[in-house]
């Protein structure tokens, strides 16, 4: 038998677009595979969107050809549209799922932190690989979630195409995660495999802004901000962390020396920045930080280089577990969005 | 609200020892962190065993003291007893859960195959650390569950704790996974990595045997059969691979020449022994084999050293994605058996 989920995608930018182009391309496979359709109910923007109450929504409309601004010179833009009114519209299509591919704010959790608390009171469930929302209000959203009996999913957001949570939560089900360490961004583990070989940190920074890698604005990345979220967000669904970021020191790597790098380098260690959380077992307490740190080559995460990530579990029943890889881009996100879904619709 | 499960152990060698100490000592965790109780109804050897029809069941019997030997001087042992009596003593209590720690034959599958074949029949599901009755007869259990609605879950089989079955069918879900690669055996890799400091086989052979590593006969291990047997079961289960032990061409490591192996590692490169599987994209067929792998200093699994394993997924959505370490001791696979129990009861 065939199961359906109806999706509205709230932010269309690289993420969204992403989702929406594989979604259209999977459709086949996900129903032959796990017998399952969805169908695009509503995709938003923040100054309107589309909606369709077609039985089959808004697929087949060549959503792949629409750029972030192409979508409003589509036949069915309607300028203004918002979350409410596509509620109020759609009340009776269960289940629904909103996929937040929204970029909000670090500081408010908006403009995805309204959305995700509208669509988990309307009984709809949340994926999201915007991570603001979380960082700013996860235990109100979870406590909502779970009172609604409704999913609150954020692989997308958490690490992407590396399954860091699906590990931790299911892989490792029936262990005691006691540690968590992890490489989780990207960019600063690039400009630190290119320092080793002896370049300085802004060309190391440079080549990563011409190779498409670092952002124009990189302090995110390189001050341990990104891999700090990134930490918080593992560590409360895995071993449910009550952290928030002002409990989790956090240091950059910009101050890195270069020779200092080098030298490791030629004493066969490695120096990587670190996302760390620990339970310690006397106290039952978490103790979790962000910084660079050198590594001797029995460390499984010695040799994870270049853009890649990776992030190891101690656990007390099946050793240490690592996992590295995984799309960093935009249909890396996107697949871990539709993971989730696949995971809520199963 | 607490949910119960009723457990029937077959086996009671290192790994079903193994099994029951961990659930005793996990049940105040497993109980707080997942609402679940296990009771063991049963454990059962090839001369007898112990049925208890009390509401707690074997728990609390101190069953850490029982040897193998040892549990025919329990005092509700029962010479003789056998999975058919235990069936209709206890047919009311759902749900009960068959934990398959056979030794069974390779060639016969026998005699895990015909309990899992009546615990499947009695409505019961299965979970096996026992690979033999896979490799017999896959295709007819998993027929046999899938009618009954039962589950049949291998991850104690197929790599243990390391999680190689849940991250291709839970972890990558909705990626096509086109390539699998996989280090799978400790001990021939730990050899391989003695061979590589410029020892020989024979040394390092007895190396691995006077550290417990290798099995007093190797033969499983070094002429590459253990590898093919958990590729054919991680291929079944992750890529739908109809593969059965004939369609694996399998090459050990015995005739390796260590001047090669030391040659490769001056060079930069590393040799492995490698498990394979590929679905071909134009005609869709499967193709796999099993033999010594020169790999390049940037394959996932270049640095995989020692007693070590670890598997790689190629998918088309989520770049590579590479699993490495997971206890292989009898407490790394009563791990992987708890964890499966976990998601069915789940």
């Amino acid at each position: 038998m065939i199961k359906t989920s109806n999706l509205v995608v709230a932010g269309f930018g690289r993420v969204g677009r992403a989702f929406s182009r594989l979604i259209e391309e999977k459709a086949p496979f996900l129903e032959k595979r796990y017998g399952l359709r969805l169908f695009f109910r509503a995709i938003l923007k923040s100054d309107g969107g589309l909606f369709s109450s077609s039985p089959v929504g808004l697929n087949k409309l060549d959503l792949n050809a629409a750029s972030s601004l192409g979508l409003s010179c589509h036949p069915l833009w309607t300028p203004g549209l918002n979350l409410s009114q596509i509620i109020s519209l759609s009340a009776r299509l269960t289940p629904t799922i909103l996929v937040l591919a929204t970029h909000s704010s670090l500081k408010t959790g908006e403009p995805g932190l309204s959305l995700a608390e509208k669509a988990l009171d309307a009984g709809w469930h949340v994926v999201t690989a915007d991570k603001a929302p979380l960082v700013v209000r996860f235990p109100a959203l979870e406590a909502k979630a779970n009172q609604n009996r409704l999913a609150l999913k954020f692989s997308g957001a958490a690490a992407a195409a590396l399954p860091a949570l699906d590990i931790g939560c299911y892989c490792l089900a029936g262990a005691e995660i006691t540690e968590i360490e992890g490489i989780l961004n990207g960019t600063s583990n690039f400009i630190l495999t290119e320092m080793s070989k002896g370049r300085s940190y802004k060309e190391s920074l440079a080549e990563a802004k011409a190779k498409g890698i670092a952002e124009p604005d990189p302090s995110l990345d390189v001050e341990g901000w990104d891999t700090a979220i990134k930490l918080l967000l593992i560590g409360r669904a895995v071993m449910d962390a009550n952290l928030s970021m002002e409990d989790i020191p956090v240091e950059g790597i910009a101050s890195l020396c270069p020779d200092f790098i080098v030298r490791l380098r030629l004493e066969g260690k490695s120096i990587k920045l670190i996302g760390r959380i620990e339970r310690k077992k006397d106290c039952n307490k978490i103790r979790a930080w962000v910084r660079p740190q050198v590594l001797e080559p029995g460390h499984p995460l010695y040799s994870v280089d270049g853009t890649n990530k990776a992030i190891t579990f101690w656990t007390d029943t099946m050793g240490s577990i690592t996992v590295s890889g995984g799309k960093s881009d935009p249909r890396g996100a996107a697949a871990a969005l539709l993971k989730d879904i696949l995971h809520i619709s199963h």
